[in-house]
């Protein structure tokens, strides 16, 4: 195999955090986040973001959305997310696991509106349905996507009238932020809650989850343990977060895996290679003819995202942290054997 | 400070776990335990306990406890713990989050017996209580005791007899396995699961669950995903269990640190220090009086266990990877001037 | 108020049943369910149905619901329903609270199709995804249509084939069994659990579940305990359903109600009235003018289903065993004035 | 058999209920509680206990301590109970179904104090550990004892202190107001909520629970619903306590069992009957040879409540509304016989 295209998080750690995690073996720390670098790590993201927003190191994206999501809503509440969202499909019903339900909006290109919001709110009037309360938005999206500004300072605006809290999955968040016109400032007052993804950013596992409304990061450490989320070395992923935040790292990922990307877009375009949703970060969706993926396979990896027809098939094509120029070329180069 | 005897979880991973993340760093593999190295530390484990048990790399204790208890009880079932066990009183409720009762018996040195065990299922007759289904010991225990092969074999034929499960919580197997007659291979014979620990024992999080019982494994990943315990990269806790397993480092580390406890205990009693329990594995609970642990908190780390009285506390010291001799002799050094 | 239409369960219980109350008021029973009265209702329903299924009665809709998928779903798992199915829409999400995702299906005219089941199996092929692993239907639907016996074994082959226990909503048994071509015994062979609904057939209160597969009926106590779902005087409800099936009570109910609402439809269809669904039985919804419904209103109460536009909206008419043909005239005196 | 000391919920219901019900039976009504009795029925007992609390009316004792504990509850927080208590002992886990653990402490004659809820909350001072958060006490308890005013202001006043909530479960408050110097108003003002038992005090089933704190019952008819507890027809139970709370009678059948029972107990005492607790309620738990109990149960029926070795065993005799002078005569006739 030439290279994955699977996924971005298909290496263990961008050099700079094993690195880190290397030089600082030797040292002895307090356990369960209560360390010097967990503190550092926090004072680093509230600076980016310019919030004294809570922050926790968490150890994935499921994780992270079960543990938010459960801490806030009550039994008999529900939160509202694209049919699309990683929540709703791809959680293995962690959050019904909580006992609440995803009530879903029909996504255009993996994104929701405001009307879709007021919608579902409408349908659910009374104590015979469950109560809408938060809303769940991905940026990037799970199709590539990503919100504008503009975007979301109406569905804020739209939460704030329905009483919804709104809730942002950030496991590509590096690669949105490189994408779009929202800044991590934005992050800190466009939302109640999000989080920073690490592992699909250079980290060798953990999400920073940053809760802006103090209001439901109360007693918040007793929900992670309870929910099985707490680390005792819990410096591991914080120092993840240091290195990737103490410099411009963790944007620069998200760029440079942007722009391998957007290359890769951009000539399979001249090529009149055709597209399965309109992404500009760093998940490319393409279909193509099952015959030329089979020849695909034969060099590269990538994920065969759904099934079409039967002549042809969507496949996920990702950028990450490692893929250098050379990869996408020699991506290119196979594919436009049969273009 | 000098040192800090606050536990085996204090640093970031031994340096053989970490130099292999860094030679690995370039590599691609699957995501979510379909890698080649998950598959190699799954072998290797296999290996050494002798038995073809299947094996889930997972991130720490209470989730590794609250995954496999929640995965194989019902809702109206309940686990029989000690009192003193992490499950009842250390895991914030964890196994209660997740439906079930924690039938408690009063530990003897923080151990039960099966009589203990035949007791709570008398007590619990019929549906208007719940039903006793699993038998959770921890080994060592959380106050350093051993369960003997003689002992352990009893539980295991009293569980047979009343229709428990048996599972056994290995948060410090290595320890154990260095202090009893207790083998990797009486382990998957004498329960239905078991987990290795790895995060306190040189591992930079992550525990091997253990599951001999194959008719509880089934559709084992679904329930990992759903509880949010699976890790995208899921070869990162692998690869630090195949670094401990495909030598002696497990066991190594779990020898070293008992002798480092053991030589503590020893000249403790020279002195006429009281203890609180009776260890012979990596963590030492003595009673100081108040004043003397004052003064020993200027140089050392450890946990405040217990009040007992208005003068004296119980303090615990745990030994790890990183303890060499030098560290017990200045603690010793500096707690003579006292006795 | 001439007569209400809201609802079946508007009055307190059919004549026969209270005055069986009356009688029987001096006598002792033991708690539970382990009267001779619950022994009794469980043979005559056995016997009614030609077959020895279990019998639990509970108290009502959403609980019976909520109990036995429950009580047969692991937490992974996830029952199938049209979009329309009452534990979809109508239970404040009762079955998610118990951990459990469900999944909907576009329904047509209330019903859903093995294609659709195959459709939804297909979409959830790995441990990414919750598992499908139940097909609920409602008999009468929501809407008030009704299955026949030809698509009852179209499902229920379907859910074989696709390792899907089956589970019928009959809170509407009766009116079905009056409406189609599925007998008792039907109901006995071509799903794994099916109730038949007393609260809204003439019971004060009160559920019959009926499981077929006694896999699933394993520790069934515990689990109605654990529930909240177990009464101390379980005889009440089974003395309801010995008065409703020691004749043919449960199903002359059932017809009458039918009858009343079949003649209601008719003369609607003759008015040249709208009908929102194609229903045979003891609801039927209608599409009026939001002037009409005004001055009905006056006489007679009812619900308003949902809003179709700023002009019109769709009513519910229910009949129940309170129903006579006065009222159903009454009510045509009324309406014909706007036709 | 001549009569049944086994429950106070033996028979169908007090006469002067099933009369009204029969009386009511052709009226119709709304459901789900909307309907003028559930009116009129909660403003019956806002009379009787002097404060506007708010009361819903639920099917049975386990259903309203899960519905009600559920509902205040978060995952992480526990309920404190006398080791006897109902919800630690007989509610099957229905409360860790909840999620929610049941921290106990060894009861005095069933009863519990301000010292052992205070030892209780010291033990649980950080996240590692469940969080009190209420106190749940029975009255009468389970062993027939009940709590005096004294007793119940100084558990309220540590409750206050403490941050807990006060919850009672009165499954027997009728019998419990009758043999203590705390009225229906203290109940209003010394916790934050109660439920007035019906099911045990001649009701066909329905408590009423009653919470005085406001804030523990913002969209109670969400909690009621999603956890299936919610009757379609909710003026039945309504009715029951609009017949037992408009005229005396809730508090006479009390005062009658009472005196029962304590006639029972008086002419026990002379004979010499060992007595197990120490009850002026309506439960009498009297301690006899196996052999006596065996011919009693030729005549009589009542529950074995525990076997205290190989020769005794307690039993339980328990006085209902339907138990006369005559029948407690006949069963102090045949036990002279031995003694």
């Amino acid at each position: 195999m030439i290279y994955s295209f699977r996924n971005d998080y298909s290496s263990i750690a961008h050099k700079d955090i094993l690195n880190r995690l290397v030089e600082l073996s030797e040292n002895q720390y307090v356990g369960y986040g209560e360390d010097e670098h967990t503190k550092n790590a926090v004072k680093l993201i509230q600076q980016k973001i310019g919030a004294k927003s809570d922050v926790f190191f968490l150890t994935g994206g499921t994780a992270t959305n079960k543990i938010f999501i459960g801490a806030v809503l009550k039994r008999f509440e529900a939160v509202i997310s694209a049919d699309t969202g990683h929540i709703n499909v791809h959680e293995t019903g962690a959050i019904e696991a909580n006992g609440n339900k995803v009530l879903t909006i029909k996504n255009v290109n993996g994104k929701i509106t405001s009307e879709g919001i007021k919608d579902i709110v409408n349908k659910h009037p009374d104590y015979h349905m469950v109560k809408p309360r938060m809303v769940y938005i991905s940026n990037t999206t799970e199709v590539g996507s990503v919100y504008t500004k503009k975007e979301l300072v109406e569905i804020k605006k739209c939460c704030d009238e329905l009483g919804l809290y709104l809730y942002i999955d950030g496991a590509r968040l590096a690669s949105a932020l490189a994408a779009s016109d929202l800044t991590l400032n934005d992050y800190a007052t466009l939302c109640d809650a999000f989080y920073i993804g690490g592992t699909k950013n250079g980290a060798p596992f953990g999400e920073a989850l940053v809760i802006n409304n103090k209001e439901l990061s109360k007693d918040f450490l007793y929900v992670i343990k309870n929910m099985g989320g707490m680390l005792a070395k819990g410096y591991v992923p914080a120092i993840s977060f240091e290195v990737l935040f103490e410099g411009d790292l963790y944007l620069q990922i998200g760029k440079e895996e942007n722009d391998a990307a957007n290359y890769l877009t951009d000539e399979l375009k001249k090529l009149g290679v055709k597209f399965y949703s309109d992404s500009t970060t760093n998940q490319v969706f393409i279909i193509l003819k099952n015959e030329i993926i089979d020849e695909l396979l034969r060099d590269f990896d990538f994920e065969i995202w759904t099934t079409l027809n039967d002549n042809e098939k969507v496949i996920r094509l990702v950028t990450s942290f490692t893929t250098k120029k050379f990869h996408i070329n020699a991506f290119l180069e196979k594919i436009k054997r049969y273009f």
